[in-house]
């Protein structure tokens, strides 16, 4: 019984952390999204190819990037000289609230428009945990399957965009993109989906639009 | 401060638990392995694969899958009539030794040579715990990337089987075997790695093999 009672006062030491990151956020017009996905479904290369777009038209931003021990993805991200903070987790399975509002302390809020948490591949316990995130953005990839909605729907639940990539692999698979699409919907009527392939390039620019969409609306909302 | 110790506690019940499942299953000779990988890397396919084979070589054995919500996996299993219990974890990203020892419950371990814990789709979590398995299988898959071992070393380091599945994709992808290989050799040079591909049937006569021969080493140990 005691344990229950520690958790609960984990999860609301948590949520006061996400909360106080909310807060900064918005008080800087910071379009903040977490973007979660098992490991290798393409997080990083989603950022390799949209930062230098983002970067090329003028939104100003900044990627924190999180994995247990490795500095990898961060790497992969600073050669293209995009400002990237790299959060190491250790054996634990998701960034919390506090680890952003840590990093959150080394950046210039002021100068950006834009955060970008690419948070450990793990399609479990990311998505129960707040960091402060306007969204999170379930990201899921052909060769995985199409039931992977149906299997993790918490994540689905809390994101406002859903992202299919490698449909590059489509030919390759038996994924079925309408049965995929139609659980996403049916578990986040709300929700937008978007078919892409990180490799091809290819539908990319529909994550760029909405991106800038939302910073807009952000900007506009605080005004 | 406090938190610690009762992790600590909850840690050593768990490890009591899976103590106590490695003696019964000890006692009854049933060779266990516990697979681990991210979603939809194949784990489910290979036990479909797999286990009609050793069914036919009359292997006799039980599955145990995980999922969080779903019985998706343990319907594709028990449609072969391969003998399968279902754990649902909820939001919980991994089985624990409590939940193996209830299903222990089910099953005449008398009767079986050997059992097949599926874990919840998860690289990180699941390799942090005992179940009381003989040992853990790394199943990694092709479209994941061959940076996977070197991002989550601990699952090597738990496994005396590491498998490389969809190899089939091999060929679409910039996938590199021999540092993929590597490293998890790097890791674990005691690990033996497989190659296969459940889709296309191949290079799943090593892992029945590696399979009959540690049943038999468990059963000549046992004598």
């Amino acid at each position: 019984m005691a344990f229950k009672v520690i958790e609960k006062n984990i999860l609301k030491a948590s949520e006061d952390t996400a909360n106080e990151n909310r807060e900064v956020l918005r008080h800087n017009n910071v379009f903040t999204v977490n973007i979660i996905s098992s490991p290798g479904a393409g997080k990083t290369s989603l950022i390799e190819r949209v930062g230098p777009v983002l970067k090329e038209e003028g939104v100003p931003f900044t990627v924190i990037t999180g994995d247990c021990f490795t500095t990898r993805d961060a790497e992969r991200i600073d050669v293209l000289k995009i400002p990237v903070i790299q959060i190491n987790t250790g054996n634990a399975c998701h960034i919390n609230g506090q680890l952003i509002k840590a990093a959150l302390k080394d950046v210039d809020l002021t100068k950006m428009d834009l955060l970008i948490i690419e948070n450990v591949g793990n399609l479990v316990c990311p998505a129960q945990f707040d960091l402060g995130e306007d969204t999170k953005i379930a990201l899921f990839s052909v060769p995985e399957g199409d039931d992977k909605p149906v299997k993790y729907p918490l994540i689905i639940k809390q994101s406002r965009l859903a992202l299919i990539n490698k449909m590059d692999l489509l030919e390759h698979s038996d994924f079925d993109v309408s049965f995929c699409e139609e659980s996403i919907k049916k578990i986040n009527p709300g929700i937008e989906t978007l078919l892409i392939s990180c490799k091809k390039d290819e539908g990319l620019d529909g994550f760029i639009s909405w991106v800038k969409e939302n910073i807009k609306i952000k900007k506009e909302r605080n005004r």
